[in-house]
């Protein structure tokens, strides 16, 4: 086992020296990075497609998306006319910083004032992966039940931000919206915390609100 | 990356071997050992207990819990009176058999017909994981959208069983549970599907005829 986690840590030291590289070249664009982690099916998609379109008349976005397989939830996003570049990580369980330094290669960073970096749908490996983002979202929905944040702590407590999505499903389900907010402060104490519907578009205006000072002071700190 | 993939090739072949072992284990007892893999939050956890009530008066089950952290879903099932072992894999994003075979030691396997092993939740690194089981179950939720067989097509491909859940929610979604047969249907035709709510109990007998019949023909197979 001494060889393998020797490979793992040289692996983590390789990705965490090329994410440093990646978000030099966002920061000399004057580039947010926001990268968003989910479960399958947390709704990190269209939580991207609410967020584009509150953002269309301020701050220009970009985005990266990272899958197993197929490039669906690059064309949802293309249908917004913002620009896109798709990872098919074929069978990788994460995203990976020299894969989000190719795609990055492919965007116009110049024209842009936040590129979002969705990754692979997991809870476990995408944590130990910095991608070169600034800033990193979890993505929850109610439907998943309160204790993702206490079974899957790690990628709860490397995060800036908590979304919890699918708030219009609350009326259907025995879900504990105190409680589950409760577990996710326990593992980690500084989350932003944000409650949005994508199908009816509550909460996104605050979370919006939020990236877009974010982005405002991440450019005032470059100057 | 050659040495990587050796290594990886020997951990899974090493796996395999374990894994053929538990299952010797398991005809030898004429136990049907049963694997549940889903995202996190899809209600493998809720599909237990409702299963595990449906089986009482029929056959005789046990369950070996798979988490990252926490006893939760163990404590759960411990409430129904069934032999349950947590395993804790502290990071790890997937059980692997070695982890099963150290479990297997301490249920009585004697008193049972079905061991259910309950997997991490993580649509993708499980999938190259054998563990020792006769059948290998997916669960989706209908929250989580209907494009995941070919998001994350391994699980569904090598899986016997799908079972849909949260179908009491279908009200309430823009869910289309004909596109998501289609689709996983599309990754492997010879899947057994399943639509059930844990809520309301929808489609539990299906299911648990189901697997009363496959433990009732292991049974038979080792006579």
């Amino acid at each position: 086992m001494t060889n393998l986690i020797t490979v793992e840590q040289k692996i983590l030291r390789k990705n965490a020296d090329i994410a440093a590289e990646n978000r030099r070249e966002l920061d000399w664009h004057g580039v947010l990075g926001v990268a968003l982690l989910s479960a399958p099916g947390s709704g990190k998609t269209s939580l991207l497609e609410r967020t584009l379109g509150a953002l269309a008349s301020g701050a220009r976005a970009g985005v990266i998306e990272g899958d197993v397989q197929t490039d669906r939830d690059a064309r949802r996003i293309e249908a917004l006319a913002v620009p896109v570049v798709q990872i098919v990580t074929n069978g990788t369980c994460h995203l990976e910083a020299r894969m989000v330094q190719e795609a990055l290669a492919q965007i116009p960073l110049s024209q842009l004032d936040i590129l979002f970096i969705e990754n692979v749908g997991n809870l476990v490996c995408p944590a130990a992966y910095e991608l070169g983002e600034h800033v990193r979202v979890v993505v929850m929905s109610t439907t998943e039940g309160e204790d993702k944040p206490l079974k899957y702590p790690a990628v709860f407590r490397n995060a800036d931000a908590l979304v919890i999505n699918k708030t219009d499903l609350l009326p259907y389900l025995p879900y504990d919206l105190a409680q589950a907010i409760g577990f996710a402060r326990r593992v980690n104490p500084g989350l932003a915390i944000f409650e949005t519907s994508c199908t009816t578009g509550a909460g996104i205006s605050e979370w919006v609100d939020w990236l877009v000072k974010r982005a405002a002071a991440t450019q005032a700190d470059l100057k």
